[in-house]
This record gives C-alpha cells, sequence and structure tokens, in this order.
C-alpha cells in the first residue's frame, strides 16, 4: 500500500481547524510515514494537483506552535461536494489516479458535515474498488452539530469568543441611564450551540444577557415583544442573544420577514442574515427603545486570539488519533469525542462508522432550554463550561497576534 | 478648600477608560485625598446626587487588577450636554451646591469631545464664581480626534482589536479559491484613525487588507469598483476597511446612498451604519463577486480582553497626571500626551487649556494616506506602531476573562 499521507481542510473556518491539521502532521512524523502532503482546497485542489509538502512548510522550530494558533483553513479550503459515483464516476478514478501517483496510502479530511460526506464517498468508492488507501474524518465545526460527538473542536473558542464577547457588550450596552435593547446574531442555521453560549457571559461579576433565542424553539414576535417590555420595566439596558436561524410558527426564517434577501451556497443551504436588524426595527416600531443590532458575522469563528485552550488541545488530539485509526488499518471513520461520565471533565477520542454521520444534524436538547424564560438550563452549562476553559496566548509581535503564513503548492 | 475629589466618566465607552479611573483613584489615594467620589452616569448622575464611594467600591486588593481590565465605563456614561450658563444658571447652581455639599475640591471628569465641553464650562463657571474647585479633563475616545494631544487613551487598544481581528478575517476570507470582497466597517465619524488601523493587519505573515477608505478623503464609488475589479485580477479575495463616515463628493455619507435611515443622537451627531452593506451591494450588482460585509460595531470600543498594554499604561498615567495637576492648582485643562521625539517610543503627559480643545476634531493628515492606492503610507504606521504594543492579559476565571462588578451608589 501507499506509504504517504495527505490531507485536506474543507468548509467554513474555525479557530482550531490548523491545531488538527498539525495533530495530524505530528502524528505521521512521530509514526515515520514518509511524506505528507497537504491539499490546497480540499478536494478540490486535489482534483487539481495543487499540494504542499508539509514537512517542508512547517520546517522551522515554532512553525507548529504558531500553526495552532493561526485561525482559518492553512491548507486553504473548499465546498466543493462529490458527485455519486454511481452518477459520475470520472471524477472518482481521477482522484484515485492521483492518489496512486503520489503513493498515498492514508487520506485525511478535517471538516464538518459536508466533508463527512466526501470522506464516506472516497471510502465506499475504495472499498468497491479494492483500493486499499484509508480514509479517516477529523471533525471541525463551530456549529458543534455534528452527530454522534460529544461535540467538535471549533466550537469550545468560537463559544469561548461569544461569551467573552457578550460579557464586553453587556458592559458597554448598559452605561447610559436609559431605555436601550442591543440584539446580537450568532451563526447557527438550525442548532442553538453558539447562541446558547451566550448565557456564559453571566458571572458573578455580570447580569449576563437578558434572554437568548434558539433555533430549536419557535420564535413567537408577540411574545418576544412583550418580554422585553416586561424586562425593561426593570432593566433599562438589555442585550439579546439570537441565533440567525430562528423561524416563526409557518417555518420562515426571521430574517426573511424582511426585505433582506436571503442567498443560497451550493449546498443548498440558505445564507442567514439580518435576523437581529429585523428584530431592532420590530422592536422600534412597537416600543419606545433605542435598539442597536450587532452581527457577530465570521469573526465568531475565526477568533484565535481568545482561543479556547481545551479546544485546541483536543482539536489536535483528534487530528493525531485520526492517524493512529489509519494506522491500525481503520478506514470510512470519523473520529468522535466521548465524554467520561463523573463530575471532572474528561474526554477521550473513540471512532464511528462514517455511514450515518454525514448529513445528520445535533441539535440542542429541548430539555437544556427553558423556553418560556428565554435562558440555558444547567444541564447545558454543565456540558459547555468544559469546553471553552484554558487558554492559549497569541505570540505577539509588535502588538498584534502572529500566524504561520500560508504554504505555496510544491 | 474642598478636601475631597469626585471623578466622572462621560461618552462612548472604551477598552481602558477605567485604566484613567485607576489612575485618578490611586493618585488621589496617594495623596492623601480623604474621599474620592464617583458619579454614576457623570454629570447627569451627579446632578441626581448618585454617587459611589470609590473606596469602599475599590476595597479589595485585586479590585484596581481587575478594574483596568474590565471595559466601558465602570461608573456609567451620559451624553448630557452642559447648557450655557448664561442661557441657564439653574443647572450650575444645582451642581456646584451638591459640589460643595460633598466638600469637593478636585473634579475630574474622563472623556472625549463633550466631555471635555463639560469641563470648560464647569471650570469657566467656577472663575466667574470665584469658586476654588479644579476641574481637570481626562482625555478617552477610541476615535483618536481631539485635538492638541498626540493620542487619546482607548485608541490603542481599539487599533489592537482592529488589528488583530482584520489579520483574523483576512485569514478567515481567502480561504475559497474564488472571487470574494469581505467589506468591514469600523467606526469613525469624520476621522479615519481606526479604519487606518487596519493596515497593521498587514505583517510578514499576512497579505493585509486590500483598501482603506477614509472619511478625510472624498470617496468616489466608480473609482472603488474599477480597483476592486483590477486588484481581483490578481487577487480573487479581497478584505477592505472602510470608515463609516466616508461620504461622497456631494457631501453626503455613503450609508445615506441606501434606504437604511440615519438616526442623529442628542448631540446632533448623525448615527451611521450600512456603509459595508451598501458598498457590498453596489459591488454585487457591478461585479460577478460574492460579496459579505462586517460591521464591528460596538465590539471594537469594548474589547478589553485584546487591550493594548501601551494603552492601559497611559490611560492610567493620564488618570494620574490630572490628579497632580489639580493639587498644583490647575483648573480648566486637560491631560495631554506628548511624544518625544526619536526611533524609541516615549510619551509624556503635558496640560493643555482647555479652550480652545473641545468641539474640535483632529483628523488624519492627508499626507499619511495614499488616497490613490487606498493604503496608509509610512509615517502612519510609525505613529500607530507602539500604541497598539504591549500586552495586559485579561484574569481568566471558567474560560471567561473577569471584570469588576458595576459599584452601586451609596
Amino acid at each position: 500500500m501507499g506509504s504517504n499521507a495527505i490531507v485536506g481542510q474543507s468548509g467554513g473556518p474555525t479557530a482550531v481547524i490548523n491545531a488538527s491539521l498539525a495533530g495530524v502532521f505530528s502524528a505521521c512524523r512521530e509514526h515515520g510515514i514518509s511524506r505528507v502532503y497537504g491539499m490546497c482546497n480540499g478536494v478540490q485542489g486535489l482534483l487539481q494537483e495543487r499540494l504542499i509538502d508539509l514537512a517542508q512548510a512547517f520546517a522551522a522550530p515554532e512553525d507548529i506552535e504558531l500553526l495552532i494558533r493561526t485561525p482559518s483553513s492553512y491548507l486553504g479550503s473548499c465546498r466543493y461536494k462529490l458527485p455519486d459515483a454511481g452518477k459520475d464516476e470520472a471524477v472518482y478514478e481521477r482522484l484515485f489516479a492521483i492518489l496512486e501517483r503520489y503513493d498515498i496510502g492514508y487520506f485525511f479530511y478535517i471538516g464538518g458535515n459536508d466533508s463527512m460526506d466526501t470522506i464516506l464517498k472516497l471510502s465506499d468508492y475504495a472499498q468497491k474498488k479494492g483500493s486499499d488507501i484509508r480514509f479517516i474524518g477529523v471533525p471541525k465545526t463551530i456549529d458543534n452539530d455534528l452527530a454522534v460527538t460529544d461535540h467538535t473542536p471549533g466550537y469550545g473558542s468560537a463559544a469561548k469568543y461569544i461569551a467573552a464577547t457578550l460579557k464586553e457588550l453587556v458592559r458597554d450596552s448598559t452605561i447610559y441611564d436609559l431605555r436601550s435593547v442591543t440584539i446580537v446574531e450568532i451563526m447557527g442555521r438550525n442548532a442553538g450551540w453558539l447562541t446558547a453560549a451566550a448565557a456564559l457571559a453571566e458571572d458573578e461579576d455580570c447580569e449576563g444577557v437578558a434572554m437568548i433565542c434558539l433555533p430549536e424553539v419557535v420564535f413567537d414576535p408577540e411574545r418576544f415583544v412583550r418580554e422585553v417590555e416586561r424586562l425593561q420595566q426593570h432593566t433599562p439596558s438589555l442585550v439579546i442573544a439570537v441565533s440567525e436561524g430562528i423561524r416563526v410558527a409557518d417555518g420562515r426564517y426571521v430574517c426573511e420577514l424582511s426585505e433582506d434577501a436571503l442567498h443560497v451556497d451550493s449546498f443548498g443551504h440558505k445564507y442567514l442574515g439580518g435576523t437581529a436588524r429585523y428584530l431592532c426595527s420590530l422592536l422600534g416600531e412597537r416600543i419606545n427603545t433605542k435598539t442597536r443590532a450587532v452581527e457577530l458575522s465570521t469573526l465568531q469563528r475565526c477568533a484565535a486570539h481568545i482561543a479556547s485552550g481545551t479546544d485546541i488541545d483536543e482539536a489536535f488530539a483528534a487530528g493525531s488519533a485520526a492517524v493512529g485509526a489509519a494506522l491500525e488499518g481503520k478506514t470510512g471513520m470519523m473520529v468522535a469525542f466521548v465524554r467520561a461520565p463523573g463530575e471532572d471533565y474528561r474526554c477521550e477520542t473513540a471512532l464511528h462508522d462514517i455511514h450515518g454521520i454525514a448529513n445528520a444534524e445535533k441539535t440542542v436538547p429541548l430539555e437544556w432550554i427553558d423556553a418560556e424564560h428565554y435562558r440555558m438550563r444547567e444541564p447545558f452549562m454543565a456540558y459547555v463550561r468544559p469546553l471553552i476553559d484554558k487558554e492559549l496566548f497569541p505570540i505577539f509581535r509588535h502588538g498584534v497576534p502572529r500566524h504561520l503564513r500560508r504554504g505555496q503548492p510544491v
């Protein structure tokens, strides 16, 4: 079988996706895999043979330390979706020919739901054709919506950014002695994991956010307006966290109620935006209050400067575990996290068959949401707290965090 | 004369306005001023006698360490503008009666242009009435637009946040192999200091932002579109920094070209927003490119978690210098920064007569802007680099930065 490894990154960025890349690379080197290639822009770049020799790219002693602190995909990413092999075999033939040419025995793909679909299709095809290349998926998504894993690398850092930022916004928004509502729009199409993390702003030194609205719960604009009115009787300045994906009873996204257009990406996902702005204008019409919409936008997925130390460690471990699995002969698997029972947080890696993982979304359990009071319940807090814990501070130069410069194809 | 001191905060928040409060408080204690009061919500709260005894509020040993890491106004703020004493003397009589009742000899006000107007009016009134209370202003504004000072406390931290964030956004926005334009909207009504700080994202490990648009330069939408087209021929993914205050040749704000309404605050300032969204829709109509608008919004003024260590030190020093000046008998003055000549950065505090400071805006010198190429020139870089230097990391608890909890009125 092939003696080299190849690794790619796919889908949206996270603050720690490069820690998984570092984990894959380091474990490969440790296990004596002679050459580790990086795909530029995932499978799309692989099809164009745009590859990086990672031993060259990470040659300097400090490179790995910088890489794990560098947000977004070091290798570049893609949203390329493989066709069904039954319908279009040519692309598979081309891909496997390239993999053979580079003597690839191990294929690692770091990504979310759509990337696991790639691992599934490639490993199924390999099995069908009798290829011994091993395909292992490494989970990554700030959305935390992958099935069968306790959580996904990337979520903890985004949650930590949201907690710290919301705490600062609560400070910022409550300084004037007047009625104001700040609505913070947070990513999450169908799963409210990120928005729920706004609950972490509450602490003995911070009153926290006043309301949290998740896509798991039908959004009732009338009840929302009444609750804001009720809360403002005691607390004139409110900060409210809403998911971009909240929907009204008839299934429409709240942002669809406004005139802002929706975009659709190449996977058919609606690209949402304008939820907070719509709610601000709704409140402005109905209540005498100042309003401000804040969209965390892409900031929340690339804020490596306040990454979770736990998240970085686990992202690295996930990459490392993928290599271990491939060397044991596993293929068509995704690395997952299993949380040990008990008060003290411990998390171990495990392997899951890739079938049934791809395209299945995990949402916030309804019993963790106090929907009536727009709050998160304690089981969620116990779940999320360890994931944002610990810090790995940036390495600064002249006041700005250093990153590892993007490598060039060989 | 009165033996106590009083200190207030006014105007919009910064990440280091509380470091100046800590500087005032610490210097007062050092010089044996028996009691230091804090005004809740500035002069507005003073008129309602909502005061905090700061010795009680900062009683725990770690309180000052937390205070200097706490963003936004610890004491609360206001946008209250004093009437002309000639037109409405009653409010002055009431204010001075309150100051006498609390045996105030020293009055410190931390704020921006509008707050210096308060110091000017109160010190003028005191002189007219023969009051010996001393009024000293401590500058604060992320906008960096105060006259007669090399820079203002708050600017360095906001600039550092912008530099770090833009560098992360450049990473985030360039991972796909496709044409995209990310437009980042940054605060600054008439002065482009904050937007110019986006130039700091460029470094040996980052290509930086592709274009910078400041309010000091007339914005030409046609030239803008052409430049984006030209740049995309070589670089498909661009990140562009624009000031919220950019205007077209006829004087209208760019955001006024869209349908988004403008708000006006109580000082008559237009409250801007939607510039990046407007430019994205303009590009979307004219060029085949994906676009995304990111508004840094209030995040940029309260991001204490990545504050500049230099900024915190200087904000503290400014508060401390105000106390020194008052004890020397000065009144009607503002603390300013004077940069020593030479390569190595050194900055000292000085005092400036408050007349001629208030309501005068300092903008980015035109010779520091390469308007044709939408770039900042080296003199600006040399000016701004030391201001974002050094770090003072947050004190974390369970993964979230700690702040000092807001005090309650006595």
